[in-house]
């Protein structure tokens, strides 16, 4: 990181003036240990799995809209799909949790279960089948290391998920449900009044210890959100920087960091998500998201649109020409 | 327009979670007249030129530095080179007011002027030097258009223009000059309590008349602002969405829809400057700035930043699958 500050101090522009952009190619030679970082490969990993608790009519969006979707990005057509190309990351998805048969050559099947059970009524997960999903996001994020990565973005695809990620965010930040919960795909006032009544008694129901980030995971959590824990983890572990997405995956952010603080360090804040909550995860996270665009879609959609804002910052930290490299005068010679 | 609008509702994913990547969208088909519009090649316009005004010590570099930074632009070694690199766009870069000679094969050699006068003593240009600055900009523009172009960026490079642009800034939105007056490449508090006096002397002494654009643009502009009013007034009129950079390209902006309110719709804010008045001058123009990352550049650095956001956008407006294509439920069916 000093080696990059130094580098950042001899590039031809008044010192700062590129503000976030240095700070991110400091934080990456940090994650590294490279002082001139490159990003060769790339990708987002999604994440799938459904929630027992869309039983309970939170989403507006049926829950086979989660098989669909995953066909979706099998097939290339989703928002994550034309993103990742325009930005040149491989899209991986992993079915951890979907509630049906898949079957798709380019799909790493890696079901723990036909969807988590409905939280309203009992946990989440059992404890096996959260570690199960932990490990799963911990193994697909290490085949992707094997083939050589250099930065990985979350991405998620479960209807219900955002149920969840409020349930976890409002037992981990201790607020009340209703400051952290929103309208997901698009429910109106008054399903929303009831995803809040739900999520309330949900929590009332296990009392979540919010001292043990994988007991709310379990209790309240999702599949896929066990899974991109596991990701965020190994990333982190690896010294690879991950660029975490909107609200799902922050929650997945907020349970890792709790887990340990040291992988902060190792994250980028893609974006801010519309989504109610978001931003007090990033803000207990200490982060400040590259993007706010008033994007809610999930998907890895924020984080991989963020992607071309950091392979930017490593261009100019280093492709630019020195002072002494260009002959322009440094400010001291005035 | 109308078109572009119906087309987002049928992407697979929930009305409006892509957010401002569905109004960039839905905008660039109103500017181009193409429902699905596509942008092929990309420039970033660099207008080069110095202020009489460094005589009274407003800046932290010399002036020389604009020349010198202009090789640095023709030799590639700036940051808008590589960010222009990274996103494929064209560098042109335009010597309309560089106070010395310069010879490269890749500049445009279009000096109106050895720089602006000092606005301390006398008006910056002449009403003549400043038209054909304007018509320098649309020149230039209009031979990149016959080239084929579909997004125009605009940049700056002329050690003293955050002065120039402060004095515009004040004089259009009738506001103090503190508080559209910053420090620039970095100036200390000393420095910034001087350059705000050489400001308000110089306002004093010209009386610019604040429903005149090009009164305020000759007497307290300088000639690469001017040339920037000619390459926004040009792009808009032919239909090519202009993406606009910091502080100096804002206060050309300014300019150039006082003109014509009209062209504010053909105007993307690339980014917000940590530069004062910046954020004034994109509330009176109610442009919402795509980024904030706390840059103080200049060059064209955040504007080609932006545009990895516009073609990003465009990417998922024209690529993604419909819920007809792809077999997703949409939430009628629920």
């Amino acid at each position: 990181m000093e080696l990059a500050r130094t580098r950042q101090q001899q590039l031809t522009k008044p010192a700062g003036s590129l503000g976030r952009l240095e700070d991110i190619a400091v934080q990456i030679a940090g994650i590294t240990g490279h002082p001139l970082p490159r990003i060769a490969r790339k990708a987002v990993i999604i994440m799938a799995g459904d929630h027992g608790v869309t039983s309970e009519s939170v989403s507006a969006y049926p829950p086979a809209v989660t098989l669909q979707m995953v066909y979706n990005f099998l097939q290339g057509g989703a928002a994550i799909n034309t993103l990742a190309h325009y930005v040149g990351a491989t899209v991986i998805v992993v079915d951890v949790g979907v509630a049906a048969d898949i079957s798709h050559p380019d799909l790493l099947s890696r079901k723990v279960a036909f969807g988590t059970a409905n939280m309203a009524l009992e946990p989440a997960m059992t404890r096996a089948q959260m570690l199960e999903a932990i490990q799963v996001g911990i193994d697909v994020f290490d085949a992707q290391l094997d083939r050589g990565i250099d930065l990985v973005a979350t991405g998620d695809m479960g209807i219900g998920n955002t149920t969840a990620s409020s349930a976890i965010t409002a037992a981990l930040l201790q607020t009340s449900v209703a400051l952290v919960t929103g309208r997901g795909t698009g429910i109106d006032d008054e399903q929303l009044a009831h995803k809040i009544q739900v999520i309330e008694k949900a929590l009332a129901r296990h009392g979540p210890n919010p001292q043990a980030p994988l007991d709310v995971l379990m209790k309240v959590g999702g599949l896929e959100i066990a899974g991109l824990v596991g990701v965020i983890v190994a990333a982190a572990s690896r010294r690879v920087p991950v660029v975490i997405d909107g609200f799902i995956s922050g929650a997945a952010a907020l349970i890792a960091v709790e887990l340990n603080p040291l992988i902060r360090e190792y994250l980028f804040a893609g974006h801010v998500s519309v989504e109610r909550g978001h931003h007090l995860i990033l803000e207990r996270l200490a982060l400040s998201p590259l993007l706010d665009l008033k994007l809610r879609l999930g998907e890895g959609t924020g984080a991989v649109l963020a992607i071309s804002l950091i392979e930017a910052a490593l261009h100019t930290h280093c492709e630019m020409a020195t002072f002494e490299e260009a002959g322009v005068s440094t400010r001291e010679e005035k």
